[in-house]
């Protein structure tokens, strides 16, 4: 099978090309495990520090022109796993290129689907930024959207297609709204969630780190691990199972700063936590209170959806997958 | 000042132009009553049976062309009336039309209004259609939005961007959820809720009219009075009252097939309900069963928007409006 991943070389796409070519296979729509013969990162960039393999095609393009798009699918393809993206703070800082890239591109994806032969499985990162304004303690699959950022509001019209399309038969779709990612490696970036990571990925690596919020301040994530085990899964998913909504917010946990810095310190030491220092941003702080942190992800975890089971697991894991297992 | 209307030719556009040209006046963003100079009412198709009047400009064009929606909004307009669509069955079948006109007709609109020196207000017809599939037996203003149609999934990713547009300061936009509306003058169209009307207006016109569903079949109803008093006091209603949700659902009454025919009799007379024949229809029976018919419309009702009293209110509305007084 031939499997295209937009926005490969981000680290979640990065990511999630290492474990389909190490494990190999998919389970296609007639729940047959198919070989990936072929596997397409596509991206502004041409994605890097991945092995050759022969089953590795590295792509660059821009997925606001429909022509590169339908290029990139060719003659067929079996899924896509559609990733590319204008973050957060960047879609609210450059309006236009939020829309054409969030919006326009994930349109003429699905068109460039929809002209196939045969409607491939489409696999929609969406995020839980398409919630904000007046909401209830704890969201539900219930809760409607109503974004308060051009990322989310680009991320939800997405959905809304992805559902459309897969409801009309043009592509076998399933969108899934990520928690925030914790703990995403790399740097630091203007994501005003950034500290997230970096109050644990900088005092692991020997660094110190900034906290812009308070010990209290609570926030709903989910590893990399997890999210890419999430993106196999959604792949792999029946259609019947989905049903007519296509949507669904990924379990996570709820954590608050002080006990992801307590966890820091149980799994790293006390000295690893104290490199982390508090300085108030006021900013980041409001920002931060209206992000809803609280879910019941009944449906997603009802279709086999995994949380982490906890923030020491989370840091452990990090150390394992980007610390060769040893903390500095 | 200035206002247009989209899909100024249809029913809803042509009765809100007389309802406007009659009042006058349109109290503007900074709550002054100002009067309204000129109405230009923008369609495919010329707008008819307008009695003629110095302030009214009828314009035909092609809302999917951007040149054409930037020319009709010209130097400045204070307002718009986004009342054009393609509806439900029709964007149904013909995909690529309703994406062009409900989707891409929209986001040119909201483009040629964030290109002007001023933001203008923007009142956009949402639909109930934005309602689908495992629904609540209540639906509330937190209820998420899932249509099974193109047609909703249209109006719904219409609701986000002009939620976005307005959060960002590019127009004053606001969102009304439209039940269905009773009594549509005019003939049945295709539409799967045309009987709605047809029962009531058939019969009143001398006419027997055909009734697809059971008595027990509900709907979720607004009179063409309402609606059009809606759409005012939408346009009339201070940005600060919505706050950063700018899509909202109209109240209706919740009336059943059986209610309505009872009222038919008692406003018109039992001659005239007898009129009324039932030649049961599965498939118009099935979507009529998937639409909801509860709603706790707080929101709309705390803003002032007002449904009718009960179903022979809307009847002797219809009789007074449309036949001059006179059942037939």
């Amino acid at each position: 099978m031939r499997i295209v991943i937009t926005g490969g070389a981000g680290f979640l796409g990065n990511r999630l090309a290492r474990a389909l070519l190490q494990r190999g296979t998919l389970t296609d729509r007639n729940g047959t495990i198919q070989p990936i013969d072929q596997l397409v990162l596509f991206d502004v960039a041409p994605a890097e520090g991945l092995t050759r393999d022969p089953r590795l095609e590295v792509r660059t393009g821009d997925i606001t022109d429909p022509g590169q798009v339908r290029d990139l699918l060719g003659a067929g393809i079996d899924g896509v796993f559609h990733l590319a993206a204008i973050v957060s703070a960047n879609a609210e800082e450059d309006f236009d290129l939020g829309m054409a890239v969030n919006l326009d591109g994930t349109r003429h994806l699905l068109e460039a689907c929809r002209a196939l032969p045969k409607p491939p499985r489409l696999v929609f990162a969406s995020s839980c930024a398409v919630y904000g304004g007046d909401l209830p303690d704890v969201l539900t699959d219930q809760t409607i959207l109503t974004p308060q950022t051009s990322y989310g509001a680009q991320k939800a019209a997405g959905e809304l297609l992805v559902s459309d399309y897969a409801r009309k038969g043009f592509i076998d779709g399933r969108s899934l709204r990520l928690p925030t990612i914790v703990v995403r490696p790399g740097k630091p970036n203007r994501a005003a969630s950034t500290f997230a990571s970096s109050i644990l990925r900088e005092p692991l690596a020997g660094h110190a780190a900034i906290c812009p919020v308070g010990r209290d301040a609570e926030l709903y994530i989910l590893s990399p691990r997890r999210v890419i085990e999430a993106l196999e899964h959604a792949y792999e998913l029946p259609a019947v199972r989905l049903g007519p909504v296509r949507a669904l917010t990924l379990p996570g946990i709820t954590v608050s700063v002080g006990e992801m810095l307590d966890a820091l310190a149980r799994v790293a030491g006390e000295q690893v936590a104290t490199r982390v220092h508090f300085e108030a941003d006021p900013a980041i702080q409001r920002i931060v209170a209206g992000w809803p942190t609280r879910f019941r992800a009944d449906r997603a975890q009802t279709l086999g959806f995994q949380a982490d089971r906890d923030i020491d697991e989370i840091i452990r894991a990090h150390i394992e997958d980007e610390l060769a297992g040893h903390v500095h």
